[in-house]
């Protein structure tokens, strides 16, 4: 039986910073299998690479038209009606035709299958202008900054917007930087993650960081970016359900160390704030155990 | 039983221009019902309204803060779960909370249930602005120009996205006015829809006009505009299921003359294009007759 050949299979490299848990490699087989892959991993003790942004060492040493970059506690998603979503195959189709940056379009992509520009859009700018980002969402997990999320730690994101639009000339955005796709050959360049994480004085802004640089550069040489479809199913890895403790820790605190110890080399990768916490947690163990000394027997 | 009272019900009046079709109102009484109507009626033969933005007719002479405008050819609309669409009551909900025109939100309206700005969008900018404009979409007949409607006459838009967005600032938009709601005191006399239609120029730019008025204006005076939810359905009027024609059109010729008549005064104020096509329907018939004189028996 025939099959078609996978969309732009010698024009695209897919990037991964640092895989954690096995089971992503596996959901995203099918979707993944035909395209050659570049991982970064920052994870090898014996490697120092302190700077968040590793994963930019992959657009740079890529030889490819097109990059699609994720990161590993991004999970397959479900349209409303169950089918997986292939995102990979949206974001080519996002970058594989044009932007409208200059005119908003109010039933959103005019070059969807069943869509078209509304009444009014000016015909000058229907050709539109080549799409060089595009941006995916994510549905669970909703991204939100530190303190919405203390603020709001149960909310998720479940609501699937079917749509996919240009984010208009001259206007900035959150770029996040877990489920996006590129053209190398327009933007690659621009697409640098910057000096953050440890040892930088601000963390987790690295992804805005590069969009704001894009967004800027594309408006500027007149190419598109775009956002919303296809989304993934972001997922944080349940640290204290699979936390374990060694037979050593035979005392709370010495259980309170370790798990310390957990959240800094665990938790710590997903947001420098647990550093501080982790931090935070063996400074208190220390100020414990100060006024509550050992009672002599 | 005690029932919510309707919100705004005394600050909101409902515009209506002509009502040509009686289903129209049976079908939204249930959520019109408590509000006040200004139904302006340029379909009167004793009338000379030659200006299609008479609706504008009905912002001028209301008192109220808010206003909402709907064609008589866009009826209520369903949900993906088959609920019926409170149009009204998403007007409402869009403008009583804050516009964000000044930078894009990639997870949508931050104000909705759910949803709340994403990472890296500014704290400074998470107030917003007054919304001034309601901008809702509409299902089944997608609006299109008239080229592109002669080139995809059976398109139909039946993609519902669930989403409403402000129009950033810097950012035009093609306005319609056949599902709208504004703040008459913070817009209101700009929402002009201005000389158009038979006698003018240009025809069904009306809308568009005022759409680019008030953007500019809102722009300026750091209001917001938003587009999106809520959906009508979008239904132009059967015309040829509904023609009846007179006992005297006893020939085929004066049977057409009589259904160009009909086209030219029911489907010319839906689109100028018709009331040229009814004239050429009856060159059309003098050509014919003058080629095909009557034999003489």
């Amino acid at each position: 039986m025939a099959t078609a050949a996978p969309p732009l299979k010698d024009e695209l490299d897919i990037v991964i910073p640092t895989i954690r848990n096995l089971d992503f490699l596996e959901m995203w087989r099918p979707f993944f299998e035909p395209y050659h892959l570049i991982i970064v991993q920052d994870g090898d003790p014996t490697k120092t690479i302190k700077d968040s942004a590793c994963r930019c060492f992959g657009y740079m040493v890529s030889k490819k038209k097109y990059i699609f970059t994720i990161d590993d506690d991004c999970f397959v998603a479900k349209d409303p009606s169950g089918q997986q979503i292939n995102a990979l195959q949206q974001h080519i189709k996002n970058l594989l035709c044009p932007s409208t940056p200059l005119f908003f379009n109010t039933l959103y992509d005019p070059f969807r299958e069943g869509a078209d520009f509304v009444r009014g859009y000016p015909f000058s700018l229907r050709e539109g202008v080549p799409t060089a980002v595009s941006h995916g969402l994510w549905m669970n997990i909703p991204d939100y900054d530190a303190p919405t999320q203390l603020v709001k730690p149960l909310e998720r994101n479940t609501r699937y917007v079917d749509a996919v639009l240009t984010i208009p000339k001259g206007t900035l955005f959150p770029m996040c930087g877990m489920n996006l796709a590129f053209d190398r050959d327009l933007i690659g360049p621009a697409m640098y993650f910057g000096l953050m994480g440890d040892g930088q004085p601000i963390g987790r802004y690295d992804d805005m960081w590069a969009g704001w640089c894009i967004k800027v550069i594309c408006d500027h040489l007149g190419l598109g970016v775009k956002t919303g479809l296809p989304y993934i199913w972001h997922k944080i890895i349940p640290f204290f359900q699979s936390a374990t403790l060694s037979k050593d820790s035979t005392s709370v605190q010495k259980c309170y160390i370790e798990l310390a110890k957990q959240v800094r080399e665990k938790l710590g990768k997903i947001d420098p704030y647990f550093v501080k916490l982790a931090d935070a947690m063996e400074t208190w163990i220390q100020a414990w155990d100060e006024l509550n000394p050992p009672k002599a027997n």
